[in-house]
């Protein structure tokens, strides 16, 4: 069918299951097609063709809410709803956005991107509804990967206790961004393949053998008592025990199979867990078979092939540099131990753990965990490198301030995705690390102009030993300077001079140095003079080279591709007027006080003013005043 | 015994039963009568008292890690490690801390005050041991209130995914703070009352009328399989399922209980989580029989009467002031819901609960949870109040920040114990919140300068629709200031002058305001007039009165009780040079860049220069300049 007449998932009540299954090809068509030109969350999509429409056909969405944790499987609810023809914008700027947006449609009823919040979201829908005495379901679908980090858990816990109204959907398909860890992972595959769960055959085997062979009614009874021990010991007790009706495992990509239990947890009272099995990727063959992730999420793709169009020779990626840097470092230093939440493929840990297993711990999505236990770890005079994306640090925070920096715990903590990251979106940019990092006692917080600076700022964070130390880096990759063969260590609170300048001072650090140095050379034809430094140390700063900026009484802008209420800049401030210098000129670019919708990074930077001319424009605004004074 | 000649805990090692029990009792006796004249957390103290001590006999501190979650029931563990001279001081300033802490004794292992941390500290602990090839035992002991913060759930999951070998005692008192919430909960209740498990008990009935009656034998072993079938629903499958070896419930005062478990702990291989059923106050009548919460943590009591020792007619506390207003304005507004993480009675929420039961909702300690679940009440038109310590609510900033903020959400927090808490110390201090919640778009945070305004900001706050909005109030009580009887909505971003001045401004809110007017009033008298302005909206700011300031080219003091770095003196400073005003002299007060411990408020705002007298400096040095200038 035409995907692009779609207004609403109405029409889909009328549709009989052949014309469902024609539906669910046409949309597998339309997204390989159209994702392989945008790029785009693929194979979680292909995944849930059929659970998405099974939804809107057995639900009345929005009066129905359903919710979708982490967001990015959400493309088939797009389309249902009425989006197909915006997806050749999808994740591009002012283009339809990767996960649910409120702005685009009333059956997005929630906005994700983190994972694990759509239990929690789905408890207050469910007391609103309760408390307004409406009538409504409420279904938060979520994969077993985000169902092992915290906040998931603590709502499964209360939402048992509470025994709300609510229709949870597990999309259990063995693997969350990359392949799944955790007890709770153990736990989903002993319900997966009920018979093998050895436990429960050994007590039976044993319990069967003491019973007299008195004939065939018995035995039958037997086998009863059996199925029935069976029964109650994999199918879904876990839940069971916090207070769910546990539904399934269902085959995600049988309608006759998905109506069947949906139908019926419409009619349970209290909250039912169904356990909806789903393969990523399905009917797509390179991102069927993956087995590590690479189709979660891609760029563009060859559609017969399935091979990844990517720019030749490209330098390495940061992440790359900094794991690599660290493995090479860690066979040296048997102090070193690697953490992820959930993300070895992304912060490209994959070398660290075939080399050191022993020493590699992917904990599942857990950044609370990973970080204490990275504090744990340091007591114990190890040396954990603690590898996780700027936004999901963010989970982290009381960890990283109540356990490692309370502590001064030597932790390394890998801040990757640092800055503006583009197609993700607001909920992924990664500009509030320096705001709220900078605020903890105790805390180094560098970042690299370039991926040489960057082996030697690993280099330096490994062998600190006098508490935590922070490495933000950016998304993508390096800009391919020439790397020293030795590795440095860089003097800690030690700024570079990258440019010398007399008329004013640009201050500065990582992505946004090229910028500062390109608006120094244009003011220099204009007769400006500029001095560009990199400001490596975000915090401690360097106090010496401050001193000097000020008592020169040169006019200083700052720039960071980092949120401005509480940044470097702000730190810069707060340093002139600590230490008296009133009369300061200072004025600072950074990330405004608004969320950052997706987009390129380039057209972000210059939507928020990030921009070689508006850094010169800036530098001119500060000069004039400079003079006045004078 | 004398207690005060424990220098640590290896004389436990000859002690037998008997002399055990007359320790109990000694260390029972000790911590009645100091704590009735320091207070303290007597109630957990009471009831770990032969835990510790069987903990202290079974292990090796501090070879072996014994790791006390939320660590305020490690008072006997002090006690055995030579810290009994010291309680005197307990929880006073310079003395002795309430909670573990390194510097005290290298048997404090693991600082902790935040729960839910010792999970994830000892499976880094755990880790290091291994891959060091060392040999030591690893014993986090946890409450079963903790036990459902989330970070305790994904280290669960961890744990039983890596099968480290790890005693996990879970000490459950039925109680954690206040009466327990949630599905877990419920599980360990059914494993305390094995014999009630009703399900099992069904299932069974039901097969067990199938089975044919063919005699004593047949009969026999249908209650062998019965008990069997029993035994594995009621022991502990819910850990078992998470690949947990469990062992319990054991009575946690009955020493040989305990020994003999611990023995089997000891020589079992992979994690291991022993179930103690504890009684909080054990020993204490009134503590014993306490239903609420009310001596988990005390002041000064009576010991004979187990009355609390308390200033009589003081003003009422910040948090019923809050929470009873809020229940006021309930009363006419249907859409307001209250949530507390475990903390109904800190948050003196008993009186809403009571009134409205079906809209008040205590999570258990899940601080991620509540604030999504808010979240969530808030996209269904409904007004959710979370009310959360400041120090609590820095577990859910990517919550507040990815749901709340980025969504733009209207939910009311109510931050209490904002600022310096005092004897509970470093973990507890509220004064990061203003530097964590600036930097988020679309977030109002104030503070009210009495309980009169503070009402009124309550009901500001209430009718708000616009967007998150926090109200940070401290702990203790108010003035007893004359309350209106009509609520009033105050302006989003009005400041207010206190006290006119033509030579400087202090910019203030809070506890910090009495000591701005006591500081203005004395320089007064020596001709410097300060104006003295009520800053109750730290975000947004009131930009008209600070353009007015910075025009007439006053100097400016802030003053904050929180951390400076990116606090609201730095809000001032951004302001200034955002508008041009580059001559401005501000200079700030606040808590400086490291971690305060604990001691009374007034000793700790002396020691960090948050005084009057420290204030009349700070605006004489400000005043030169401007003269200088001019």
């Amino acid at each position: 069918m035409d995907l692009m007449s779609i207004k609403d998932p109405s029409f889909l009540k009328g549709l009989n299951k052949e014309q469902l299954e024609e539906l669910s090809s046409d949309i597998r068509r339309f997204l390989i097609e159209t994702l392989s030109k945008t790029g785009g969350h693929i194979g979680p999509n292909l995944g849930v063709v059929e659970l998405t429409i099974a939804l809107h056909k057995c639900f009345d969405s929005p009066k129905d809410k359903i919710i979708w944790d982490v967001g990015h499987q959400s493309y088939v609810h797009k389309i249902l709803t009425g989006r197909a023809g915006q997806f050749d914008t999808l994740r591009q700027y002012q283009g339809l956005c990767g996960f649910p947006k409120m702005s685009e449609s009333e059956h997005d009823v929630w906005e994700t991107g983190h994972s694990s919040t759509s239990l929690s979201a789905a408890m207050g829908m469910a007391i609103a509804r309760d408390v307004k005495k409406e009538s409504n379901y409420v279904i938060p679908v979520i994969g077993d990967g985000a169902l092992t980090g915290g906040m998931a858990l603590e709502a499964l816990n209360h939402i048992g206790h509470e025994q709300k109204d609510m229709i949870v959907v597990l999309n259990d398909n063995e693997m969350s961004i990359a392949p799944n860890v955790g007890a709770l992972h153990n736990v989903l595959g002993r319900l997966r393949t009920a018979g093998k769960y050895k436990w429960a055959k050994e007590e039976l085997d044993y319990l069967l053998k003491k019973i007299p062979a008195v004939g065939g009614k018995l035995a039958a009874t037997a086998e009863k008592v059996k199925d029935s021990l069976k029964y109650m010991l994999v199918s879904g007790i876990f839940f069971e025990e916090l207070g769910f009706t546990y539904l399934g495992p269902v085959d995600g990509h049988d309608y006759d199979a998905l109506f069947e239990n949906l139908a019926y947890a419409k009619k349970t009272k209290g909250p039912v867990l169904l356990h909806v099995i789903t393969k990523k990727g399905k009917g797509y063959s390179p991102a069927e078979h993956d087995k590590i992730g690479n189709w979660h999420g891609t760029g563009q793709y060859k559609i017969d092939t399935g091979d990844f169009i990517k720019p030749v020779n490209t330098p390495p990626s940061w992440s790359t540099l900094v794991s690599e840097t660290v493995r090479k470092i860690a066979r040296k230093d048997e102090r070193i131990v690697a953490i992820t939440p959930a993300m070895p493929v992304g912060s490209k840990l994959e070398g660290f753990a075939s080399e050191f297993p022993d020493r590699m711990f992917d904990v599942g999505i857990a950044e609370q965990h990973a970080a204490t236990m990275a504090a744990g770890l340091a007591t114990q005079k190890m040396k954990p490198f603690l590898a996780i994306y700027s936004t999901f640090l963010q989970r982290a925070y009381d960890q990283v301030l109540h356990d490692i920096s309370r502590q001064n715990l030597n932790v390394f903590i890998g801040v990757d995705r640092a800055g503006l990251v583009g197609a993700d979106g607001e909920t992924h940019q990664g500009v509030f690390d320096i705001a709220f990092l900078r605020n903890l006692p105790n805390m180094v917080l560098m970042m690299p102009k370039d991926e040489n600076e960057g082996q030697h700022m690993v280099n330096t964070a490994l062998k600190y030993d006098d508490g935590p130390i922070t490495l933000r880096f950016p998304r993508g990759n390096g800009y391919g300077v020439p790397m020293d063969q030795e590795l440095k260590q860089i003097p800690i609170g030690s700024w570079e001079v990258l440019k010398t300048g007399k008329d004013a001072v640009i201050l500065t650090f990582g992505t946004t140095i090229p910028m500062a140095l390109e608006a120094a050379n244009r003011l220099e034809k204009q007769g400006i003079s500029v001095q560009v430094v990199n400001a490596r140390f975000i915090k401690p700063m360097d106090e010496a080279m401050l001193h000097d900026i000020f008592r020169a009484h040169l006019p200083v802008l700052t720039i960071e591709e980092a949120v401005l209420q509480g940044g470097f800049g702000s730190a810069v401030l707060e340093f002139a007027h600590d230490h008296g210098y009133q009369h300061a000129f200072i004025d600072r670019l950074g990330v405004p006080d608004r969320f950052i919708e997706h987009g390129s990074v380039k057209e972000l930077l210059k939507e928020i003013g990030l921009t070689p001319d508006n850094i010169v424009v800036k530098i001119k605004s500060l000069m004039p005043k400079k003079q006045k004074r004078a």
